[in-house]
């Protein structure tokens, strides 16, 4: 009789992104990573979040409410919370819109004077099967240099809300300011990890815009930590409007050239050219997975449990074809 | 020997009034009351409260909030939550002076489509001492007559905020709409008790009104438990300006002649003339205590320990000068 191979050890993730997107890889991270650390934009300047930061001066909290709504406890406890998280009043005064859980970001931030302490305290509140961390210390303005069909010369289109709809192409990505403190926590987190998550999410918004926050771009090139980046299942209206999965890529490489990265996360849907991905992969040095991960709903959304399976290949280093 | 006697079981109690008068009688009654009940006044049209109720048509948050916040765990998951709930914004826009406790508790009603079920979930937050229940499941709105010195016809006073600080003698207090649907819960929590507090707090606008709710008022008529009124350290300025502790009851027993009261607790500092008081306590049936529940540091606010001590002789018929 041969005893049975032991269990993999479950793995420290601390997973980069911001949005919908870092939503997505949370829902599947929660399953099946200990402990799992989220790093999430500061940079928003649109809606409820870009209104508190204009009225209070604070980190725009509405990235870090979704990624902390994302990891609630699964009971009626940590899904009713964070259910009040998400809420949105609607009325035709100066609450509309605002997001119930940003409110109560903020707040605690007044009240405790410490961000991260602040987070902890939602976290605690959820039963949160993780932590929250900002990229950041102080609100971030993110700048785009654009270059439109017409040849005109570069435009310069600044703040998250604009760069994100922005109908040019994105050349180069910059952050006010451009030396901004990093989170130490989440700088410890990326340098502690068994693996770093990148992406999915709003590709130059969200994702490549970690690799600006100085710190946080040295302790990834610098960590230990294995790197995944995750593609996007389509590329969206606004900033990567006619990008392929190779571009998508290129553009990472573009922005951190010394980035080495060792996975490379793509639904077969959203390819076009698997060996051409392959290559750009390689070029970072990391191997290409090809996973459905999509939804089987018709939309351009991951279905949590198949990216947790995807993931779970990732770490397991099981790369095969299935 | 003789056995030592059996200590007195802890009594039902059920608390009726808002704002801070409420929050003092809580703050003692959860150290010696289980199951412990706040019944609380929905008139409230200013401030915080009142802009969410013009904004988002509810029933006024910020009583209850409060009576909430007076029932924490004594623990530092009880209070900083209960700081959370009492926290305010400060800017120059448009969340300036709202209650993060209101907000939270209009969200719940929202998410929830319940009043007492979105009261309840803030109370396990808290790890409430008690629970917190409307008065009425309906904003009310507070009229008053008003009498001025200046001998010119009565006045009608509209609106909670403004008979709170009316100069004139409230002569006569209505609730629109007259008859109000009440808190079935609440009804129920004032037929259950072993014991009724009301008061102390904004005698017309907190205490007297939930003798307008005819529901509520006929459950106090009729429920077995004792009532005890609890008055002011002070008259306040506004609406109980001039009035003596005696003018205090006398106002209570006309605005409900029949109700039966079986105790009066004063403190000595706030009462004129003890006999004067003792005899118009006699006639709604209710015996004196006088009692030093004021705190010491010269502000007209309760003790918390004080009145706790005050309530337990109540309870268990030490009436007797100390």
């Amino acid at each position: 009789m041969t005893a049975p191979a032991p269990s993999p050890r479950t793995p420290a993730v601390t997973a980069l992104g911001g949005g919908h997107g870092l939503f997505a890889s949370l829902s599947a991270l929660r399953l099946m990573s200990d402990p799992l650390t989220a790093v999430v934009t500061v940079a928003d300047d649109g809606g409820s979040s870009g209104r508190l930061r204009d009225e209070l001066d604070v980190l725009p909290p509405g990235d870090l409410r979704m990624a902390l709504a994302a990891l609630c406890d699964d009971s009626d406890w940590g899904r009713t919370w964070s259910d009040l998280l998400q809420h949105r009043f609607v009325s035709g005064g100066s609450l509309d819109k605002h997001a119930m859980g940003n409110l109560m970001i903020v707040a605690l931030w007044e009240l405790l004077g410490d961000t991260v302490t602040g987070l902890d305290w939602v976290g605690r509140l959820l039963g949160a099967r993780g932590r929250v961390l900002p990229m950041a210390s102080v609100p971030l303005v993110v700048e785009a240099d654009v270059r439109h069909d017409d040849g005109a010369a570069l435009e310069t289109v600044v703040g998250q809300s604009r760069v994100a709809v922005t109908d040019g192409r994105i050349e180069q990505l910059r952050l006010v300011p451009a030396d901004p403190p990093a989170c130490a926590e989440a700088v410890e987190a990326v340098r502690a990890a068994d693996w770093v998550v990148l992406g999915p999410g709003s590709w130059y918004s969200s994702v490549l815009v970690h690799l600006l926050v100085p710190e946080l771009a040295r302790a990834l090139h610098e960590t230990d930590a294995r790197v995944c980046v995750t593609l996007n299942l389509a590329a969206e209206r606004g900033e990567t409007q006619g990008l392929t999965a190779t571009d998508h890529l290129e553009a990472l490489h573009r922005h951190a050239p010394g980035l080495r990265v060792d996975a490379v996360l793509a639904d077969p849907s959203a390819v076009e050219d698997v060996d051409e991905l392959a290559d750009a992969a390689q070029t970072m040095g990391a191997r290409l997975l090809m996973r459905q991960v999509r939804r089987g709903d018709g939309t351009a959304r991951h279905d949590a449990l198949r990216l947790a399976a995807a993931y779970r290949d990732v770490f397991e280093g099981v790369y095969g074809d299935v």
